[in-house]
């Protein structure tokens, strides 16, 4: 299995094992989490960018992984993808290049997975 | 003096000094800092909503205020702006809610300012 | 004015401003805000200290206020109050002192206050 | 081997490394992080709920691992377990959700392992 | 008075009181942290700066003024501070940098009052 | 392939292929990264000590990995190496603990990686 296989599958998995668990703090946080990034004042493509530029100054693999493929599916570019990281890289020094090696190294499988 | 005049005034101030040490890694620092958010295959309102996201995310006010002047100039919206606070208030959690009153209060004052 | 009351009239002005924004995801975050505290399976005094020691080693003293606050009512007593005190500083490192000493200040005002 | 020994084993091997090393100041926060968690005017149960909120809201996988064990020894029930995990998801934000994913996954595989 | 009294004092008070709550686990770390600082196999300038660069990146401004203190003490010369500071602002990000602009202030502050 | 081989390869293949985006911004980031731990008013072995600890305390063990090796190849030694951790220990608290276990297990594959 590949890695974006393998991602998907486990937060697939967690995730309904975690609402199974039935606690309400929980579920309404899930749900606002699909709500925050449709369509509003701003369009969804920013608000992704918005998502993947925190997830990787917040240093979280997983969150990046995540948005990287929100940001795929809505048609973020190589170039523009590379600028969301130089943004995040600047704000949050070079503490953020280990996960900028491993968010490139995402999107590069992914890219290859969706052909 | 109103919050905007002396959070500027300190800004420029202390920029001033701490450049001046010249010292090379930081010149360097503040010379990308500028670069970052020029026009480039994002725009700069998106590249600013970033920068502002990402600063509510890290909890750092100075940068929100930074930022947020940023934004401001470059036309972002009342519904916009809360749309950025709404995204990073749910990123970071509740631990970012003092940050987004002095944000918001920052973001009253600019407008009342800049009238 | 003192501490405690300059605290709670800027967190309530700010609070009603932020929510006449009519930012829905804003406002759920408000409402799971109250939810969570609430007696469960957990009581909310241990909810409580559990926010306390969260809000110590995020390092946000305005939500140490608050929480303080909330977990001053419930009964909570100086000797416990240390207590939590000392996980968070054991858990987060020096790093935390000095918002202990901003915790016990407000502590301070808050028995004061409310004598 | 399966995750709850092979974390206690790497956990317990490094720890006896660490400590040959013979650094006084390490020693010492090591042995303190022993008592902090003692019955005192809060019971154990409580500290380590606290240990384990705080170690989801700073993101630190091990150390979650830790206090789950410690929780679990100490009679904390599932339903209790869910309840910390929302407050660490409310106040640390949807950021904090794939150490929510590993925290269940760990707390099953403790719980089948403990049988 | 000054910032530097300022700073000297209500550390000096709040110590006094945290301590006087006679909790172990704070007087454990309390005295530790004289202790690490030390001459050891690194000398104590050494030790001040590591203190100074990780305070910077943690963005705590106290324990910036406090190491400060400690390191112009030991002798640190403001090239050297400097320096310093660039390390925190490559590893931190730009993020850091109002922190350093408060660093700075305090630095010069430290300096004339101690002429 | 031990552990010290594998971290070399895969950072320098990540860094080839992020350097290939010709990101302007990140280019000058990692250039940067390199100008700054060069001898100055500060030696190498001081600012690379510095490095090690700010990666410690940030909890970034690929950051803490490069500099271990930066710092074994200016000559720490391993009372030298146990200091740095202690300080980053205690400033940074138990949370750090976990990265200690496996910047020790990276310190130990090295040094018998190297003779």
């Amino acid at each position: 299995m590949n890695k974006v296989e393998e991602f998907r599958n486990y937060r697939k998995l967690m995730n309904e094992r975690i609402l199974k668990s039935d606690n309400k703090v929980i579920k309404r946080i899930f749900s606002i989490d699909t709500l925050a990034y449709n369509e509003g004042f701003l369009d969804s493509k920013t608000k992704e960018i918005v998502g993947l530029a925190c997830s990787l100054v917040l240093r979280c693999d997983d969150c990046v992984k995540y948005h990287i493929e929100q940001c795929y599916k809505l048609g973020l570019k190589e170039e523009e993808f590379f600028e969301v990281l130089s943004i995040a890289n600047l704000i949050g020094g070079t503490i953020v290049i280990p996960h900028l090696r491993r968010a490139v190294e995402y999107w590069d499988e992914l890219v290859k997975f969706s052909k």
